[in-house]
């Protein structure tokens, strides 16, 4: 990582290249994005995902929009409201625009193209120098977790993530996966168990890749199996991602998040969530309730993709014709059962009296 | 169902048919099973599996190995101890196979074939009576839940499932879709959530195809999603069958049911899990401690069976071949989060007082 991995970066002709996340890891492609509905196809397609890489591709795509609008702002703000509404529940999508327009409406028409490119490479660059801090704040914590477990030095430390929250959701080092990468790098022994995460597999597709290109030890999991590893003593600490965390330190993550969760809980294993400070939605103050969750085909459900034996992408349904399917993106994990939220300011309690301690600056 | 349907039968030459459970729901095909091999062979690479159908499968394998053995009970002991240990968690194998052998050794070489037979049938009939009644107990008291919520007669009460266990898995109205059957003939509008049940996906392979045959609405979930549907209180009822219970009312059963009945606690949903008495397994005081939890080949998590365009069963490739995985069977669901044990006897609290006072006779 640190710059040799890279889910997103401009070209030559300033477009914006992103890798394709849903062929990974049976294909690395990379697309090019040049306008604004390119942008909004490929966040609501999900070639690009994660709440952080949606962020910053939705950044770049205000950049991209305002050549298209000419550099008139009123027309700009159409577009981006569009990009906005891709997705519903990250909200580094939203914030994302809501600071790229922010910024275009102090600009002149001439000086507007050169202070959105630069504005996109901030906020991206932002995240890097959070990811980084997220890995060191979350490998300090976990080393004093298994140290007072009574685990050596020379012992694996056991970690649990669900979906991909690593260096493909936000560059360049992850939220969820950055004190995992950080804790390899000070030589710890370290082995991950990676939620397939139904029905896209981000886990057994972008995780399980991600770690593979760093030689971190995993093991590729069904979903259905966290609780029974938590109940055998081979989990020691739970992380992951979000999408949206409310000022009352409620988690709205990839559907199947809650559920690990509760099973940490009742196993009494830590369960962290990483995430650059651009993930709070200070406006809400009980997420269960005021997050709102998307709703997505239900023929990611009904149909998968692999390769077959010839190495070729295939797709097959794998739910008969007649059963109906749903398929809700996020859940909530209610803040009752995270043990720290990890920033780049170091670990806050889930609660709203310390996230709005911890923020105040923000709020 | 009630005869309609059925998971195994003798066919005109003795031999047992069985459905190939690893089919459905895209092809519907008869295996028949002529002697002992075939009979472990079907029972460990799942052409057969649930709990009863296994215990069923292995009593008419005991029959069928006791012409190989020329009835002599020594032999048939031998081959019977193959059966058994075919696989290691569902108790329903250990049990038909114990009462089988046990009803061998009153017989003489002459009458033996002529006992085994009936035995196996036995088994099989008196399963389909304790389903009857799983039905009926189970569909008052849903009914009596769905009143006291403040539900009418014509609301409908939604009920999320793990797994299959219905006709397929306990001959012949099922352990967990009985009372579902029951409620939809009592006139009563059901629909069930299906997980999916990774790997192998055995609820959206086999439990919504059963529903989709008797027209009851269903909808199918990646494992992921009950615990959100549980918040939004989109779940009236959770219900599962089992491998194994242990006298304290620990239940083994597929991957997964530990992390649903959780959530259902967290949400304060009723969790039941049905079963004939035959799953039972009184000797074992701590499920969650000792009842063993099969492990099975890595490749039904990175392998997939489903239908290409031209509707032709495929396998594809789904985790990349650098990454392992691992795939545990079972889990436990400590009593703590059961509601109730519905067996043919009616509803028994899960805890070691009230298993031993209502099986008394059993233990």
């Amino acid at each position: 990582m640190n710059g040799q991995y890279k889910a997103l970066w401009l070209n030559k002709d300033e477009n914006l290249v992103v890798l394709d996340q849903r062929l990974l890891p049976f294909e690395k492609k990379e697309v090019i994005i040049t306008n604004t509905q390119e942008c909004i196809d490929a966040i609501k397609d999900m070639t690009v995902r994660g709440a952080g890489v949606i962020g910053n591709t939705a950044a770049f795509g205000v950049y991209l929009a305002s050549k298209e609008a000419g550099f008139d702002i009123e027309k700009l703000k159409i577009l981006s409201n569009k990009i906005r509404e891709s997705r519903p529940t990250a909200v580094n999508l939203m914030w994302a625009v809501d600071r790229m327009v922010a910024v275009a409406t102090t600009c002149s028409k001439e000086t507007m193209c050169a202070v959105l490119k630069q504005e996109a490479i901030n906020i991206t660059d932002e995240e890097v120098i959070a990811t980084q801090k997220i890995a060191t704040y979350g490998a300090d914590e976990f080393e004093k977790i298994v140290e007072k477990k009574g685990k050596s030095k020379e012992d694996t430390i056991n970690i649990l993530t669900h979906c991909n929250a690593g260096w493909l959701a936000i560059v360049d080092l992850g939220s969820a996966l950055a004190p995992i990468y950080e804790l390899q790098k000070r030589g710890r022994k370290v082995h991950v168990w990676v939620d397939e995460t139904r029905p896209r597999n981000q886990g057994a597709n972008l995780t399980a890749w991600e770690l593979s290109q760093d030689n971190v030890p995993h093991t590729v999991i069904a979903d259905n199996t966290g609780g029974y590893l938590m109940q055998q003593g081979m989990v020691d600490i739970c992380i992951t991602g979000a999408d949206r965390v409310s000022r009352n330190g409620d988690v709205a993550n990839k559907i199947g998040t809650y559920l690990k969760a509760l099973s940490a809980k009742d196993n009494d294993i830590p369960f962290f969530v990483a995430l650059p400070t651009s993930t709070f939605d200070f406006e809400i103050y009980d997420g269960v309730k005021d997050i709102p969750i998307e709703t997505r085909s239900e023929d990611e459900v009904k149909f998968i993709r692999g390769i077959d034996k010839k190495g070729e992408i295939q797709e097959l349904q794998i739910v008969q014709s007649v059963s109906n399917a749903i398929n809700y993106g996020f859940d909530i994990t209610p803040a009752r059962l995270v043990s720290g939220l990890i920033t780049q300011r170091g670990i806050t309690k889930a609660d709203l009296k310390s996230i709005e301690k911890e923020f105040s600056d923000l709020l």
